[in-house]
């Protein structure tokens, strides 16, 4: 199992779309656009200065977008990972 | 759903205006003009540092400027949408 | 109406002033040199890191003096407009 | 009347003394070395995130040292005034 | 023994994982993949403002990922380990 | 009289010491090294974020080692002093 | 004596080990190695912004390690030392 520490959280990245024009497909490289995935698992928080710790406000199984230049791939037992900060999750997909 | 995270706002940007001269269209591309757009969702706030959440201070349906640089463009359901920090609103348009 | 979110403040810049040598009218351009306005609307405020609110310290109708790199242009009503953070005003002018 | 905001402090700048040898003047240009000016009006202090407001520590009347790159330069009434920061104001000179 | 300070851990890197491609040994250098290693020691942790000190929050024998830029490298008893602080590690790997 | 401001302190720096090598004369350029001086006047301090204010912990009379790039060189009664900020003391020297 | 300021601690560094191979003694050079010292003097310390003051987690006698890159070098008595901030000691070696 892979436990995130801090604010971290660990993601399972999805496959970035891909478009098609006349049969041809495209990369999806546009700049600044966030990625999805879904939450495997969430670090216990980071600290604020008056001691109270601050949970990530993501749970297990959430959908997520994230800043496409966040994080640290990791591999584990032969998939891929991706750790991230919680300040780099933008917002849940229902 | 897009559930914007801490203390981002989801946008719905409008067309940037143009402007004619002689019929001719002209792309407005005024260095640090914000860009306008109609508040789609709000996140639930970010921490201060005595443990206190402060919500942004907008809501569904307010008329807002951003600053044009900001914010992560987002797709949903075919559309087109800008998830920026609250600091990045600049004002609300009545 | 404009409202200018956190501690922004919205301006109505004025003329930059012009000086005459012998008729030819000179570009006022010296670095640094604030520039002036009129306060049009004022923002609720920043938050300190206790939750207390602090609201920017001019009124509307003030006459103030700002940083002239600082802000965003805004057209308003078929008017231009300047918003600022309260951290770039310099004085109020009486 | 120029009422400086927040911490900053409205100076008249004393002219930069000169040096002669032989009779020629010569610029005082040396780098860091700060500039004098007598202290015409105070600003009402910045906030600390204790909620506590702390005046600048000069009065009017002071004669200061202040650090020679800073603040802005300020005409008003057909004088030339320099708007500074407290942070840049080096020492009182009695 | 090497008594980490502040909020860092001593850790004992592990070999960099191989991959064989028709029995070729291929260095793995994936861009900001992060490296695993035993924690070893673990400082007291750092000051909050508020007083309140956090230990990081991983123990002896923790086996982590760590970001592989962190930490400085120290050869003790002949052996290397890697000083690193608690935000460079990760994740814990169970 | 030099009436330093906030943590600044102001110092009589002493003459950089030289080194003869076979009679001639060779600056002491060393990076980093810091120079020595004498505390001349002690500002009343900087304020802490919860409204402390915290006084220089040095006095009059002392022998301090400072970081030689820092401060700025004043120029009183016609003697040299040089004004630091209490962060560039480096040590006491008995 | 030299009394270190702040969070500051005066160490004597050791010499940087050599390595010989063959005979030739090669510098120690490697990036981000760590050099070690025994300290000689410790700071009161570092005030936190509740108005707590914090000493160096070391004492008197300590063989550390620290940052190679840090500090400032100081000559007192005809001996060589080394002023280092806390934050830039890496580990007690016992």
């Amino acid at each position: 199992m892979l436990k995130p520490l801090g604010d971290r959280v660990v993601l399972k990245a999805e496959q970035a779309e891909e478009k098609t024009v006349g049969g041809i497909v495209l990369a999806n490289n546009a700049k600044d656009k966030p990625t999805t995935g879904t939450v495997v698992a969430v670090g216990e928080g980071r600290y604020l200065d008056n001691g109270q710790k601050v949970a990530p406000a993501v749970k297990e199984g959430d959908h997520v977008l994230f800043d496409k230049y966040a994080g640290n791939e990791v591999e584990y037992n032969g998939e891929k990972y991706l750790v991230v900060r919680e300040k780099d999750l933008v917002a849940i997909v229902d």
